[in-house]
């Protein structure tokens, strides 16, 4: 089968993988139905950190079951599964804590961009639907595999509450997905930091009350205006850089709430500095397990269309201009059909 | 009046500063009952940071009003009170979502070593007591005012729950009355981690099931080794150096809680390893005012006896004797009565 491999700096191509092959017997084999690429997937592709040797690409997956081995048992041959980017085992203590991007046994699931997928710990790891859902719900569950999950951990790990005052700072598919969960958990008002009209606009339609333009100290500035002179209760940092750190921990009131979900880089907090702003910390690769069946449930319903922030569908053998388009933000995010 | 002022590296001296007065309507004159040395005055009594002019100290206190400003309605003369280290008006959006100590107004109470002490926003500041407690009783109230307070409030900033497996990071009498406040919050297992044997007996005393004598990495081992490689659920950092803050987060469990009272020296937190640590954060200066109510009636039902964490009184004018035991850690904390 042909997959997306990473050669270089914004060298991505489609070439010859191999079939995927049951290694364990906990694994099983997917046909993907769509994979996407990740803001995170722009890191390795524009060289950070520097390749040293040739990468599979591809984390975000859904599709039907096409084999298990000997010891799986929940998901069965012609099943619809969504997983996320660690597999897990969902029993080990860390995963019993809702943390099971830290299972004591995850494995990353890396090599997406592709038809088909080992996916390890299948138990564990895949969530079924009870049939298979139409083919324009597809988009909508694949959010659920990352995406809209890490955007619904930003809201979680920021505490966010109903009538919550909430910051969004990264108008990337996750802060997009962050305001749809935040509109989600009833906050009163969610700011979008965002300069880029079509992602205003999406911003709003999930539920954003207020767009701010500016950023930095200014960014900072309009949200102290905003609130009063207080901050706000809930930030949620979905960039991972120095600057939108910063700028989310100085708009954020006494004993506010900040979480960063975004794989940070080149960001040093000072203790003496984070000292004096009083803010809870908390982040890190988003459990998206512990959220996949409550997502996938919101899906179905109806009630909310993340899918929304594909504004890109692409066949796989483009997946070339796929990441061209991410990377010269011409597309939020980009869907690729095998 | 003769208060404690700091001259320059451990050159303390009790000399003439002038009695304290009413300056604003808001203030109140109190007679100080006792007042003592804080683990966070050996920072400036070490020279870190250095002098620039002599400074008064002492920022613990209880006492009998003398006198109040005429906007003062709640403290009168002759009610025995306790203030926390920062004044605050416990009106503002700060104070109202409980972090006093970043009050909009507050005003630091920097001059406590001394027989009189002019306590700012009188209002929002001093807690009265019905009646004017016994003498057996005021050191355990005077731990109210800062130390009791910063422990308890790293027991409740780390999350510590009934059932949870607490780490203490710091055997100084913050962290003896941090593990005093978790056994309150009826925590199963406490680990302090102390070399120090009059130490580890006030820490079992007060509520410690375990004590760790390793540090560094050999104490996080050990402390992973007790947990079954697990981690704790919350960790209490009540030094404030880069090596317990570390300490401090590398052992705790995934999505475990670490919360860090201890004025920090030094720390810088590289995003990429917090990332995949999964903890929460939180601390900063005790917001003490939010629970001096519920401390004094916890002292004065005789529950608990935090004033045990005194092994030392000195009258006032021994002063240089007080900080010179606690610095040579022949004393845990100096009692000083003027």
């Amino acid at each position: 089968m042909r997959g997306a491999v990473l050669h270089g700096p914004r060298d991505i191509r489609l070439e010859e993988r191999g079939e995927p092959k049951i290694a364990l017997p906990t694994d099983a084999i997917i046909r993907i139905s769509a994979t996407c690429v990740c803001g995170s997937d722009l890191w390795p592709y524009r060289d950070t950190p520097p390749l040293t040797q040739p990468r599979p690409m591809g984390h975000e997956y859904c599709g039907i079951v096409e084999e298990v081995g000997s010891a799986v048992r929940s998901a069965k041959r012609g099943q619809f599964v969504v997983g996320s980017f660690f597999a897990s085992d969902n029993t080990c203590p860390n995963c019993t804590y809702g943390y099971q991007s830290s299972c004591q046994h995850k494995e990353f699931v890396g090599d997406a961009q592709a038809p088909w997928l080992r996916v390890p710990l299948a138990d564990g790891t895949l969530v079924t639907t009870s049939e298979v859902p139409s083919a324009e719900l597809v988009p909508s569950l694949l959010t659920t595999s990352d995406v809209f999950g890490t955007g619904w951990f930003a809201a979680d790990a920021a505490n966010v509450k109903p009538g919550a005052t909430v910051v969004v700072v990264g108008d990337g598919a996750v802060g997009l997905l962050a305001v749809l969960s935040a509109r989600q958990m009833s906050a009163a008002r969610i700011f979008a930091m965002s300069r880029h009209e079509a992602r205003q606009k999406l911003a709003r339609e999930f539920g954003a009350t207020d767009i701010v333009s500016e950023r930095g100290d200014e960014g900072v500035a309009r949200i102290m205006d905003l609130t009063s002179g207080i901050g706000a209760d809930s930030v949620l940092e979905c960039v991972g850089t120095p600057q939108s750190m910063r700028q989310a921990i100085s708009s954020t009131r006494k004993g506010g709430y900040v979480s960063y979900v975004g794989m940070p880089h080149g960001i040093e907090l000072k203790g003496e500095e984070l000292f004096y702003t009083h803010v809870h910390l908390h982040g890190g690769p988003a459990p998206v397990r512990r959220y996949l069946p409550n997502l996938i449930k919101l899906v179905l319903s109806g009630k909310v269309n993340p899918g929304r922030v594909f504004d890109l569908t692409l066949p796989l053998d483009q997946v070339a201009e796929g990441y061209r388009a991410m990377d010269e933000r011409r597309a939020i995010k980009t869907l690729l059909l095998p």
